[in-house]
């Protein structure tokens, strides 16, 4: 990670991640964000509704990053508890926000949905921040400090992403450039960290494909520098060749230059 | 989380996860295979190929939980760097283990391949550790104190999830009920609430569900209790059918008694 390079941190909370039940789709959603701003995601937690389990995750988070994001606990019902964490983290109070209350007021005359306790559970925003708009279902999320607080609900998660992105400060975008080989990491491993070693500020990944009946691998190259990142994948792309043609085996076909 | 209740760390390793290049699935495979073993899943960490950042995660989640799991980095190329990290973390020396070395060349006498510096990497395992067999690729991972180190490809690591599983501990298996509404969930907020607090060994989760044309709300109660399960759950249906009744909309056919 370079000195100058913008960082986040994303909180998945919710019980029925780590149970199981709901399959996660955030992590992978807001995981593209960071990249396509050109931020870098350096880690992610996932932690059960849980008060105390919240504040430790995002004291850790916030002090260490540049941009934290969470998803997940901002609903009407008891479980809900996310805002309750965040004040707590934040040592401020959590009052009835009269902007979040006219939002949400505004929506449930149109469908004619009646304000009631839990309700209004969502119009409660810590002091101090300010509201991240739903287009989905008008509960707002809520900006405090470097720290996102945004709803577990995919597509309402994402449109709140959409809705920060201006707000938010990008990197240098980082450039990648993807490289299939026909043979199995294993064969590749000692040149390409040859090639590692030469190309620092390259960022060399291998992933492994398992075929239906033969292993490929593909090798991702990452760098803010189109420049090095375009030499180092034409160093990479001629010692692939050369495996290639010692073991005997056909380059892939979008492989061949 | 009660005294007795075994608990587990899941700690995810790879740059392809958090650039969202790769999507995970391993999370939610662990946290089902937990769930069904009576483990419970307390906390996932996401971070990316980097000593220091895998040293810290797995220090501070093999201290907390019964059990941590890792998945990713335990393949041939440089970027794999799990099991040095491991050792590191132990303090503990990584030689190549001789019975690793007789899996691995026993596969690769069968397929033909070359044995090289690279895929003997593979060999490599952190001093005092067990090793956790891999039926699928023959390169295996391995338990060292409460850790159990494992592959990132996603069929590989649910193998290894079946190898370990005779030699974990389970806790009592934890029962659900779902319980179906057609009202939103701030609908139902404060009666459950209510119910939540009267019975503090069923936990009660309420997921909001986006349908076409109109809100649906799944309550979800787990408890090891099946009695005090049963019992809450009756309770819940009860108050569900109340508020149904009040609000005039029909139940869900499911949920028609």
């Amino acid at each position: 990670m370079s000195a100058d390079s913008i960082t986040a941190g994303l909180l998945v909370i919710g019980d029925e991640i780590l149970s199981g039940r709901t399959k996660d789709v955030n992590i992978g959603a807001t995981a593209e964000f960071c990249t396509d701003l050109g931020i870098e995601l350096t880690e992610v937690r996932v932690v059960s509704d849980d008060t105390d389990a919240i504040v430790e995750a995002v004291n850790a988070l916030r002090r260490r990053y540049t941009y934290v994001f969470t998803t997940g606990g901002i609903g009407p019902t008891h479980d809900d508890i996310t805002a309750d964490a965040i004040a707590k983290a934040f040592g401020v109070a959590l009052p009835i926000n009269p902007e979040a209350r006219a939002m949400l007021e505004a929506r449930w005359k149109q469908t004619g949905t009646e304000v009631n306790e839990a309700r209004l559970r969502m119009a409660r925003i810590p002091e101090g921040a300010t509201l991240i708009v739903n287009s989905v279902s008008a509960a707002p999320g809520f900006r405090i400090g470097n720290v996102h607080v945004m709803a577990g609900v995919p597509v309402i998660m994402k449109a709140m992403l959409e809705a920060i992105a201006p707000t938010l400060e990008g990197g240098r975008k980082v450039q990648s450039v993807t490289i299939k080989a026909a043979v199995g990491e294993g064969t590749l491993g000692s040149p390409l960290a040859a090639l590692q070693d030469r190309f620092p500020d390259v960022k060399m990944g291998s992933y492994p494909q398992m075929g239906k009946d033969r292993v490929m691998t593909e090798l991702v190259l990452r760098s803010a520098d189109l420049d090095r990142l375009n030499l180092a994948a034409g160093e990479v792309r001629q010692m692939v060749t050369q495996v290639h043609l010692r073991e005997g085996v056909a380059l892939p076909d979008d492989e061949v230059y």
